[in-house]
Protein backbone atom coordinates (compact mmCIF):
# COMPACT_ATOMS: atom_id res chain seq x y z
CA UNK A 1 0.00 0.00 0.00
CA UNK A 2 1.02 3.56 -0.74
CA UNK A 3 0.56 6.09 1.86
CA UNK A 4 -1.08 9.16 1.82
CA UNK A 5 1.90 10.70 2.89
CA UNK A 6 4.07 8.78 -0.17
CA UNK A 7 1.84 9.95 -2.19
CA UNK A 8 1.81 13.16 -1.37
CA UNK A 9 5.60 13.05 -2.20
CA UNK A 10 5.47 11.12 -4.88
CA UNK A 11 3.68 13.11 -7.10
CA UNK A 12 5.37 16.28 -6.11
CA UNK A 13 8.38 14.95 -7.59
CA UNK A 14 7.56 16.50 -10.97
CA UNK A 15 8.90 19.53 -9.51
CA UNK A 16 12.51 20.32 -9.60
CA UNK A 17 12.23 22.41 -5.97
CA UNK A 18 10.94 19.02 -4.44
CA UNK A 19 13.29 16.94 -6.19
CA UNK A 20 15.78 19.18 -4.65
CA UNK A 21 14.45 19.27 -1.13
CA UNK A 22 13.85 15.39 -0.79
CA UNK A 23 16.77 14.51 -2.73
CA UNK A 24 15.06 11.93 -4.64
CA UNK A 25 13.28 11.14 -7.90
CA UNK A 26 10.99 8.76 -9.71
CA UNK A 27 11.89 5.69 -12.27
CA UNK A 28 9.19 3.68 -13.71
CA UNK A 29 8.87 0.35 -15.72
CA UNK A 30 10.87 -2.41 -14.68
CA UNK A 31 13.75 -2.12 -17.52
CA UNK A 32 14.49 1.24 -16.09
CA UNK A 33 14.34 0.48 -12.49
CA UNK A 34 16.36 -2.66 -13.16
CA UNK A 35 19.28 -0.81 -14.67
CA UNK A 36 19.45 2.02 -11.68
CA UNK A 37 18.91 -1.18 -9.45
CA UNK A 38 22.29 -2.25 -11.40
CA UNK A 39 24.20 1.00 -11.09
CA UNK A 40 25.43 2.89 -8.11
CA UNK A 41 22.30 5.00 -7.46
CA UNK A 42 20.60 3.91 -4.43
CA UNK A 43 17.25 2.83 -4.15
CA UNK A 44 14.45 4.78 -1.55
CA UNK A 45 11.39 3.31 -2.03
CA UNK A 46 9.98 0.78 -4.60
CA UNK A 47 6.34 -0.07 -5.71
CA UNK A 48 5.34 -2.89 -7.82
CA UNK A 49 1.81 -4.74 -8.89
CA UNK A 50 3.72 -7.57 -9.76
CA UNK A 51 5.96 -9.08 -6.87
CA UNK A 52 8.01 -11.43 -9.20
CA UNK A 53 9.11 -8.55 -11.18
CA UNK A 54 12.43 -7.93 -9.21
CA UNK A 55 14.69 -10.29 -7.87
CA UNK A 56 14.20 -11.44 -4.36
CA UNK A 57 16.27 -9.47 -2.83
CA UNK A 58 15.24 -6.12 -3.58
CA UNK A 59 12.80 -5.17 -1.35
CA UNK A 60 9.54 -3.58 -2.87
CA UNK A 61 5.94 -2.68 -2.17
CA UNK A 62 3.26 -4.55 -3.06
CA UNK A 63 0.05 -2.19 -4.45
CA UNK A 64 -2.85 -2.15 -6.94
CA UNK A 65 -2.92 -1.08 -10.27
CA UNK A 66 -4.82 1.48 -8.69
CA UNK A 67 -2.55 3.01 -6.36
CA UNK A 68 0.34 2.93 -9.11
CA UNK A 69 -2.14 4.93 -11.57
CA UNK A 70 -2.65 7.61 -8.77
CA UNK A 71 1.38 8.02 -8.59
CA UNK A 72 2.52 7.30 -11.87
CA UNK A 73 3.70 10.05 -14.32
CA UNK A 74 3.16 7.96 -17.02
CA UNK A 75 0.07 7.68 -19.41
CA UNK A 76 -0.14 4.13 -19.11
CA UNK A 77 1.46 2.76 -15.90
CA UNK A 78 4.25 -0.05 -16.44
CA UNK A 79 3.89 -2.30 -13.36
CA UNK A 80 6.38 -0.40 -10.96
CA UNK A 81 7.76 2.88 -9.92
CA UNK A 82 10.82 3.95 -7.56
CA UNK A 83 12.08 6.56 -5.81
CA UNK A 84 15.94 6.61 -5.59
CA UNK A 85 18.25 9.10 -4.11
CA UNK A 86 19.69 11.69 -6.74
CA UNK A 87 23.54 11.75 -6.52
CA UNK A 88 25.94 14.24 -6.62
CA UNK A 89 27.73 14.15 -9.96
CA UNK A 90 31.40 15.22 -10.51
CA UNK A 91 33.55 16.86 -13.02
CA UNK A 92 35.14 13.03 -13.80
CA UNK A 93 36.79 13.42 -16.80
CA UNK A 94 39.62 15.73 -18.54
CA UNK A 95 40.17 14.36 -21.71
CA UNK A 96 38.22 12.36 -24.49
CA UNK A 97 35.06 14.00 -25.64
CA UNK A 98 32.80 15.67 -23.47
CA UNK A 99 29.37 17.23 -24.47
CA UNK A 100 28.61 20.39 -23.33
CA UNK A 101 24.68 21.06 -23.41
CA UNK A 102 23.13 24.98 -23.42
CA UNK A 103 20.55 25.87 -22.14
CA UNK A 104 18.64 22.60 -23.83
CA UNK A 105 14.70 23.10 -22.53
CA UNK A 106 12.98 20.11 -23.96
CA UNK A 107 13.46 16.67 -21.42
CA UNK A 108 13.19 14.58 -24.17
CA UNK A 109 15.81 16.35 -26.21
CA UNK A 110 17.98 15.84 -23.13
CA UNK A 111 16.83 12.49 -22.61
CA UNK A 112 17.78 11.97 -26.05
CA UNK A 113 20.98 13.05 -25.49
CA UNK A 114 22.24 11.32 -22.32
CA UNK A 115 21.19 7.80 -24.54
CA UNK A 116 23.32 9.09 -27.09
CA UNK A 117 26.36 9.76 -25.05
CA UNK A 118 25.69 6.50 -23.43
CA UNK A 119 25.80 5.04 -27.11
CA UNK A 120 29.34 7.40 -27.93
CA UNK A 121 31.13 6.34 -24.71
CA UNK A 122 31.04 9.99 -23.66
CA UNK A 123 31.31 9.70 -19.84
CA UNK A 124 30.78 13.36 -18.89
CA UNK A 125 27.65 16.30 -20.01
CA UNK A 126 27.91 19.45 -18.44
CA UNK A 127 24.89 21.53 -18.80
CA UNK A 128 23.97 25.23 -17.78
CA UNK A 129 22.07 25.95 -14.94
CA UNK A 130 19.24 26.47 -18.09
CA UNK A 131 19.50 23.73 -18.89
CA UNK A 132 16.06 21.22 -18.13
CA UNK A 133 16.94 19.00 -14.72
CA UNK A 134 18.15 15.43 -15.46
CA UNK A 135 16.21 13.46 -12.93
CA UNK A 136 12.90 15.34 -14.18
CA UNK A 137 10.92 12.49 -15.11
CA UNK A 138 10.32 12.64 -18.95
CA UNK A 139 14.20 12.72 -19.05
CA UNK A 140 14.55 9.91 -16.56
CA UNK A 141 12.02 7.75 -19.02
CA UNK A 142 13.59 8.87 -21.98
CA UNK A 143 17.10 7.67 -21.04
CA UNK A 144 16.35 4.36 -20.97
CA UNK A 145 18.60 4.11 -17.92
CA UNK A 146 21.61 5.53 -19.75
CA UNK A 147 21.59 8.61 -16.77
CA UNK A 148 23.70 5.62 -14.75
CA UNK A 149 26.41 5.37 -17.24
CA UNK A 150 26.81 9.15 -17.84
CA UNK A 151 27.74 11.86 -15.44
CA UNK A 152 25.45 14.71 -15.80
CA UNK A 153 26.68 18.20 -14.04
CA UNK A 154 25.16 21.18 -14.10
CA UNK A 155 27.50 24.16 -13.57
CA UNK A 156 28.39 27.57 -15.16
CA UNK A 157 29.25 27.19 -18.65
CA UNK A 158 31.23 30.44 -19.07
CA UNK A 159 33.75 29.76 -15.66
CA UNK A 160 33.69 26.50 -16.60
CA UNK A 161 34.40 26.81 -20.27
CA UNK A 162 37.30 29.70 -19.29
CA UNK A 163 38.83 26.75 -17.04
CA UNK A 164 39.62 24.05 -19.69
CA UNK A 165 42.53 23.70 -21.58
CA UNK A 166 40.45 21.36 -24.12
CA UNK A 167 39.14 22.70 -28.07
CA UNK A 168 36.36 23.77 -28.00
CA UNK A 169 33.89 22.99 -30.97
CA UNK A 170 30.16 24.57 -31.28
CA UNK A 171 27.33 23.17 -33.73
CA UNK A 172 26.43 26.41 -35.77
CA UNK A 173 23.72 26.38 -39.11
CA UNK A 174 27.19 28.92 -40.12
CA UNK A 175 30.21 26.54 -39.21
CA UNK A 176 32.81 25.49 -41.00
CA UNK A 177 31.69 21.71 -42.76
CA UNK A 178 32.42 19.30 -39.92
CA UNK A 179 33.30 16.65 -43.00
CA UNK A 180 36.31 19.43 -43.46
CA UNK A 181 37.20 19.53 -39.64
CA UNK A 182 40.19 17.75 -38.32
CA UNK A 183 38.04 16.68 -35.23
CA UNK A 184 40.52 15.33 -32.13
CA UNK A 185 40.25 12.81 -29.52
CA UNK A 186 39.84 15.09 -26.45
CA UNK A 187 37.97 17.77 -26.96
CA UNK A 188 34.29 19.54 -25.81
CA UNK A 189 31.33 19.41 -28.01
CA UNK A 190 28.70 22.54 -27.37
CA UNK A 191 25.25 22.28 -28.15
CA UNK A 192 22.99 25.54 -28.43
CA UNK A 193 19.19 25.91 -27.61
CA UNK A 194 16.37 24.29 -29.62
CA UNK A 195 15.51 28.09 -30.90
CA UNK A 196 18.33 29.98 -30.88
CA UNK A 197 21.45 27.83 -30.81
CA UNK A 198 24.77 28.37 -28.65
CA UNK A 199 23.92 31.91 -26.47
CA UNK A 200 26.20 34.70 -27.84
CA UNK A 201 28.00 34.89 -24.09
CA UNK A 202 28.99 30.92 -24.71
CA UNK A 203 29.97 31.26 -28.56
CA UNK A 204 32.79 33.65 -27.31
CA UNK A 205 34.38 30.33 -26.03
CA UNK A 206 34.42 28.65 -29.25
CA UNK A 207 37.70 27.70 -30.82
CA UNK A 208 35.68 26.05 -33.86
CA UNK A 209 32.64 26.91 -35.06
CA UNK A 210 31.17 23.42 -37.03
CA UNK A 211 28.24 22.45 -39.49
CA UNK A 212 26.98 18.80 -40.73
CA UNK A 213 26.17 20.50 -44.55
CA UNK A 214 22.97 20.47 -45.77
CA UNK A 215 22.27 18.55 -49.40
CA UNK A 216 18.67 19.26 -49.99
CA UNK A 217 17.85 21.83 -53.17
CA UNK A 218 15.90 24.32 -50.99
CA UNK A 219 17.31 26.33 -48.29
CA UNK A 220 13.81 26.25 -45.74
CA UNK A 221 14.72 23.34 -44.48
CA UNK A 222 14.38 24.15 -40.88
CA UNK A 223 17.54 23.02 -39.27
CA UNK A 224 17.89 19.53 -37.56
CA UNK A 225 16.93 18.92 -34.12
CA UNK A 226 19.47 19.58 -31.83
CA UNK A 227 19.46 15.32 -30.87
CA UNK A 228 19.90 14.38 -33.75
CA UNK A 229 22.54 17.13 -34.60
CA UNK A 230 24.40 16.05 -31.19
CA UNK A 231 23.85 12.30 -32.81
CA UNK A 232 25.49 12.87 -35.98
CA UNK A 233 28.31 15.16 -34.49
CA UNK A 234 29.11 12.93 -31.84
CA UNK A 235 29.27 10.10 -34.77
CA UNK A 236 31.69 12.25 -36.68
CA UNK A 237 34.19 12.64 -33.51
CA UNK A 238 34.12 9.05 -32.73
CA UNK A 239 34.28 7.80 -36.95
CA UNK A 240 37.92 9.39 -36.42
CA UNK A 241 39.12 6.04 -34.11
CA UNK A 242 38.46 4.01 -36.81
CA UNK A 243 39.85 5.57 -39.75
CA UNK B 1 -17.74 30.35 -40.39
CA UNK B 2 -16.77 26.14 -41.20
CA UNK B 3 -19.68 23.83 -41.74
CA UNK B 4 -21.26 20.97 -39.47
CA UNK B 5 -20.00 18.92 -42.92
CA UNK B 6 -16.49 20.68 -43.27
CA UNK B 7 -16.03 19.67 -39.66
CA UNK B 8 -17.38 16.38 -39.89
CA UNK B 9 -15.25 15.80 -42.98
CA UNK B 10 -12.05 17.38 -41.14
CA UNK B 11 -12.16 15.43 -38.26
CA UNK B 12 -12.75 12.36 -40.14
CA UNK B 13 -9.27 13.06 -41.72
CA UNK B 14 -7.65 11.12 -38.97
CA UNK B 15 -8.42 8.14 -40.39
CA UNK B 16 -6.65 6.58 -43.00
CA UNK B 17 -9.43 5.78 -44.87
CA UNK B 18 -11.41 8.51 -45.32
CA UNK B 19 -7.98 10.51 -46.23
CA UNK B 20 -8.43 7.83 -48.79
CA UNK B 21 -11.70 7.95 -49.81
CA UNK B 22 -11.68 12.07 -50.07
CA UNK B 23 -8.56 11.94 -51.52
CA UNK B 24 -7.74 15.23 -48.77
CA UNK B 25 -5.27 15.36 -45.80
CA UNK B 26 -4.99 17.58 -43.50
CA UNK B 27 -2.09 20.70 -42.77
CA UNK B 28 -1.56 23.04 -39.87
CA UNK B 29 -0.04 26.36 -38.92
CA UNK B 30 1.38 28.94 -40.94
CA UNK B 31 4.31 27.83 -41.51
CA UNK B 32 3.40 24.14 -42.52
CA UNK B 33 0.31 25.50 -44.96
CA UNK B 34 2.71 28.24 -46.35
CA UNK B 35 5.29 24.87 -47.48
CA UNK B 36 2.75 23.08 -49.01
CA UNK B 37 0.87 26.45 -50.54
CA UNK B 38 4.44 27.36 -51.81
CA UNK B 39 4.64 23.65 -53.60
CA UNK B 40 2.66 21.34 -56.05
CA UNK B 41 0.22 20.35 -53.64
CA UNK B 42 -3.22 22.03 -54.21
CA UNK B 43 -5.18 23.32 -51.92
CA UNK B 44 -9.05 21.92 -51.04
CA UNK B 45 -9.48 24.79 -48.42
CA UNK B 46 -7.92 27.30 -45.84
CA UNK B 47 -9.32 28.16 -42.89
CA UNK B 48 -7.50 30.73 -40.45
CA UNK B 49 -7.96 33.30 -37.31
CA UNK B 50 -5.86 35.78 -38.77
CA UNK B 51 -7.13 37.31 -41.99
CA UNK B 52 -3.58 38.23 -42.71
CA UNK B 53 -1.55 35.31 -41.78
CA UNK B 54 -1.38 34.45 -45.63
CA UNK B 55 -0.83 36.55 -48.99
CA UNK B 56 -4.18 38.14 -50.74
CA UNK B 57 -4.33 35.85 -53.61
CA UNK B 58 -4.94 33.00 -51.32
CA UNK B 59 -8.84 32.19 -51.05
CA UNK B 60 -8.95 31.85 -47.29
CA UNK B 61 -12.20 31.00 -45.13
CA UNK B 62 -12.50 33.26 -41.70
CA UNK B 63 -12.80 31.43 -38.84
CA UNK B 64 -13.15 31.98 -34.84
CA UNK B 65 -10.65 30.37 -32.40
CA UNK B 66 -13.32 28.43 -30.70
CA UNK B 67 -14.15 26.91 -34.18
CA UNK B 68 -10.58 26.11 -35.01
CA UNK B 69 -10.20 24.45 -31.89
CA UNK B 70 -12.96 21.90 -32.54
CA UNK B 71 -11.40 20.71 -36.00
CA UNK B 72 -7.60 20.90 -34.26
CA UNK B 73 -5.40 17.92 -34.11
CA UNK B 74 -3.16 20.18 -31.38
CA UNK B 75 -3.51 20.86 -28.43
CA UNK B 76 -2.80 24.13 -29.09
CA UNK B 77 -4.04 24.95 -32.13
CA UNK B 78 -1.84 27.18 -34.61
CA UNK B 79 -4.14 30.45 -35.89
CA UNK B 80 -4.78 28.09 -39.36
CA UNK B 81 -5.85 25.05 -40.67
CA UNK B 82 -6.01 23.74 -44.30
CA UNK B 83 -7.42 20.90 -46.29
CA UNK B 84 -5.06 19.68 -49.34
CA UNK B 85 -5.28 17.42 -51.89
CA UNK B 86 -3.16 14.13 -51.58
CA UNK B 87 -0.89 13.70 -54.94
CA UNK B 88 -0.06 10.23 -56.42
CA UNK B 89 3.47 9.89 -55.46
CA UNK B 90 6.02 8.09 -58.22
CA UNK B 91 9.01 6.40 -58.21
CA UNK B 92 10.95 9.11 -59.78
CA UNK B 93 14.08 8.07 -59.10
CA UNK B 94 16.74 5.30 -60.65
CA UNK B 95 20.22 6.49 -58.82
CA UNK B 96 21.49 8.26 -56.03
CA UNK B 97 20.80 7.83 -52.42
CA UNK B 98 17.05 6.04 -51.98
CA UNK B 99 16.01 5.35 -48.30
CA UNK B 100 13.25 2.68 -47.92
CA UNK B 101 11.04 1.96 -44.74
CA UNK B 102 10.32 -1.60 -44.04
CA UNK B 103 7.10 -1.50 -41.45
CA UNK B 104 7.89 1.86 -39.12
CA UNK B 105 5.10 2.87 -37.46
CA UNK B 106 5.70 5.47 -35.22
CA UNK B 107 3.95 8.95 -36.98
CA UNK B 108 7.20 10.76 -35.18
CA UNK B 109 10.04 8.68 -36.51
CA UNK B 110 8.30 8.70 -39.95
CA UNK B 111 8.13 12.45 -39.66
CA UNK B 112 12.13 12.98 -39.00
CA UNK B 113 13.12 10.69 -41.35
CA UNK B 114 11.00 12.40 -43.91
CA UNK B 115 12.88 15.63 -42.67
CA UNK B 116 16.05 14.45 -43.07
CA UNK B 117 15.38 12.54 -46.45
CA UNK B 118 15.35 16.74 -47.25
CA UNK B 119 18.14 17.71 -45.33
CA UNK B 120 20.47 14.96 -46.89
CA UNK B 121 18.96 15.62 -50.40
CA UNK B 122 17.32 11.96 -50.53
CA UNK B 123 14.41 12.43 -52.99
CA UNK B 124 12.60 9.45 -52.78
CA UNK B 125 11.75 7.06 -49.89
CA UNK B 126 10.13 4.04 -50.38
CA UNK B 127 7.84 2.37 -48.07
CA UNK B 128 6.23 -0.86 -47.04
CA UNK B 129 2.39 -0.71 -47.22
CA UNK B 130 2.85 -1.42 -43.12
CA UNK B 131 4.69 1.72 -43.16
CA UNK B 132 2.38 4.52 -41.19
CA UNK B 133 0.90 6.51 -43.86
CA UNK B 134 2.84 10.14 -44.50
CA UNK B 135 -0.39 11.97 -44.76
CA UNK B 136 -1.13 10.87 -40.42
CA UNK B 137 -1.68 14.36 -39.61
CA UNK B 138 1.43 13.76 -36.39
CA UNK B 139 3.23 12.67 -39.83
CA UNK B 140 2.48 16.00 -41.34
CA UNK B 141 3.21 18.30 -38.61
CA UNK B 142 6.50 16.68 -37.50
CA UNK B 143 7.98 17.05 -41.93
CA UNK B 144 7.69 20.22 -41.65
CA UNK B 145 6.92 20.91 -44.80
CA UNK B 146 9.54 19.02 -46.02
CA UNK B 147 7.12 16.38 -47.88
CA UNK B 148 6.93 18.78 -50.50
CA UNK B 149 10.24 18.13 -51.45
CA UNK B 150 10.43 14.17 -50.75
CA UNK B 151 8.46 11.53 -52.53
CA UNK B 152 6.98 9.10 -49.99
CA UNK B 153 5.97 5.89 -52.63
CA UNK B 154 3.99 2.94 -50.54
CA UNK B 155 4.50 -0.18 -52.13
CA UNK B 156 5.22 -4.01 -51.82
CA UNK B 157 8.94 -4.01 -51.29
CA UNK B 158 9.71 -7.54 -51.95
CA UNK B 159 8.73 -6.59 -55.58
CA UNK B 160 10.60 -3.20 -55.59
CA UNK B 161 13.56 -4.59 -53.96
CA UNK B 162 13.76 -7.83 -56.81
CA UNK B 163 13.44 -5.41 -59.46
CA UNK B 164 16.28 -2.73 -58.65
CA UNK B 165 19.89 -2.95 -59.86
CA UNK B 166 21.22 -0.52 -56.79
CA UNK B 167 22.96 -2.12 -53.72
CA UNK B 168 20.83 -2.88 -51.22
CA UNK B 169 22.23 -1.64 -47.96
CA UNK B 170 20.25 -2.40 -44.44
CA UNK B 171 20.67 -1.61 -40.53
CA UNK B 172 21.37 -4.03 -38.60
CA UNK B 173 22.51 -4.08 -34.74
CA UNK B 174 25.32 -7.42 -36.30
CA UNK B 175 25.68 -5.36 -39.43
CA UNK B 176 29.24 -4.72 -40.92
CA UNK B 177 30.97 -1.26 -39.10
CA UNK B 178 29.98 1.11 -41.35
CA UNK B 179 32.99 3.55 -40.84
CA UNK B 180 34.38 0.62 -42.77
CA UNK B 181 32.08 0.16 -45.66
CA UNK B 182 32.65 1.56 -48.72
CA UNK B 183 29.40 3.41 -49.27
CA UNK B 184 28.46 4.48 -52.94
CA UNK B 185 26.72 7.12 -54.34
CA UNK B 186 24.10 5.41 -55.74
CA UNK B 187 22.37 2.73 -53.96
CA UNK B 188 19.31 1.81 -51.35
CA UNK B 189 19.45 2.00 -47.98
CA UNK B 190 16.88 -0.24 -45.93
CA UNK B 191 15.62 0.79 -42.05
CA UNK B 192 13.49 -1.60 -40.54
CA UNK B 193 10.70 -1.71 -37.93
CA UNK B 194 11.27 0.11 -34.12
CA UNK B 195 10.91 -3.23 -32.67
CA UNK B 196 12.07 -5.79 -34.76
CA UNK B 197 14.48 -4.18 -37.35
CA UNK B 198 14.45 -5.39 -40.73
CA UNK B 199 12.18 -8.20 -41.65
CA UNK B 200 13.21 -11.63 -42.78
CA UNK B 201 11.45 -11.72 -46.02
CA UNK B 202 13.35 -8.29 -46.66
CA UNK B 203 16.45 -9.72 -45.28
CA UNK B 204 16.93 -11.73 -48.23
CA UNK B 205 17.14 -8.72 -50.45
CA UNK B 206 20.04 -6.89 -48.49
CA UNK B 207 23.75 -7.11 -50.38
CA UNK B 208 25.37 -5.56 -47.57
CA UNK B 209 24.24 -5.10 -43.57
CA UNK B 210 25.91 -2.21 -41.82
CA UNK B 211 25.75 -1.40 -37.84
CA UNK B 212 26.42 2.18 -35.88
CA UNK B 213 29.82 1.07 -33.72
CA UNK B 214 28.60 1.08 -30.39
CA UNK B 215 31.60 3.01 -27.79
CA UNK B 216 30.00 2.59 -24.44
CA UNK B 217 31.52 -0.04 -22.16
CA UNK B 218 28.32 -1.86 -21.19
CA UNK B 219 26.32 -3.54 -23.43
CA UNK B 220 22.82 -3.33 -22.04
CA UNK B 221 22.33 0.28 -24.07
CA UNK B 222 18.66 -0.09 -25.81
CA UNK B 223 19.62 0.68 -29.78
CA UNK B 224 19.47 3.90 -31.16
CA UNK B 225 16.21 5.03 -32.08
CA UNK B 226 15.48 4.12 -35.41
CA UNK B 227 15.16 8.01 -37.01
CA UNK B 228 18.45 8.49 -35.00
CA UNK B 229 20.17 5.84 -37.06
CA UNK B 230 18.63 7.08 -40.42
CA UNK B 231 20.03 10.21 -39.50
CA UNK B 232 23.71 8.93 -38.88
CA UNK B 233 23.46 6.43 -41.82
CA UNK B 234 22.35 9.18 -44.03
CA UNK B 235 25.18 11.32 -43.16
CA UNK B 236 27.82 8.43 -43.58
CA UNK B 237 26.42 7.72 -46.86
CA UNK B 238 26.47 11.94 -47.97
CA UNK B 239 30.05 12.41 -46.58
CA UNK B 240 31.77 10.59 -48.80
CA UNK B 241 30.90 12.49 -51.53
CA UNK B 242 32.82 15.45 -49.47
CA UNK B 243 36.01 13.06 -48.90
Amino acid sequence: MISKRQIKIITSLHQKKYRKSTGLFVAEGKKVIQEFLDSSFELDTLFTTDEFLFEENVDATLVSEAELKKVSFLKTPNKALALFKIHEATFSQQKGLIVVLDAIRDPGNLGTIIRLCDWFGVKQLVCSETTVDCYNPKVIQATMGSLTRVEVVYTDLSTYLSETNLPIFGAFMDGTNVYKTNLPKDGILVMGNEANGVSEEISTFITEKIAIPRFGDFQQTESLNVAMATGILLNEFKRMEFT
